[in-house]
């Protein structure tokens, strides 16, 4: 089962919709980057429950962002963002600040 | 029941968790300002159950704020983005968008 390198920061977004359980395995999964076999053991549930369980969370989380797309906008404000910090001239600046503005006016 | 004026901005950040008959039914309680029992009679189904599928569906969008707290966020950036555009001086300016550029990082 290929680790997702997206998980980590959907399950800071949306991991609260997830149950205590779901998140708590997913959790161990990605961010402490057990294997199944090593959660199976500590959780006292078999290895291939964890995977069902993490690959029904991992579901989960793609199909809210899916609906919601609070982590495309986000994504989008970080990088305008990360332009005006990048920017020098002030009439760039100006025009990349409006920018952001819009893209927040449209949240 | 009293409208809560919260519930069509919610409507629009969350409502694409609920079913599609709630979303439908609180849509025309809320957007389309119709009453419970208009609903019901264009929906066929009784004037409580309308009021019990919008009150579950309120509910639920209520519940998806508190959990994701999105709603609070954006309003947050919103306030951020008045204040820059509200302001002429090119130091306060800075420091605004200086706050900006934070709260959108701790997004």
């Amino acid at each position: 089962m290929a680790k997702d390198y997206k998980i980590p920061y959907m399950l800071d977004c949306y991991g609260s919709l997830l149950t205590k359980k779901q998140k708590c395995l997913v959790d161990q999964y990605y961010n402490d980057d057990l294997s199944l076999a090593e959660i199976s053991e500590s959780e006292g549930i078999t290895r291939q429950g964890v995977r069902d369980a993490v690959k029904r969370a991992e579901a989960q989380l793609f199909e809210t962002e899916e609906k919601l797309h609070f982590i495309e906008k986000t994504i989008m404000l970080k990088k305008a963002a990360m332009n005006i910090k990048a920017s020098n001239l002030e009439f760039e600046q100006r025009k990349l600040l409006e920018n952001l503005l819009n893209i927040i006016e449209e949240l």
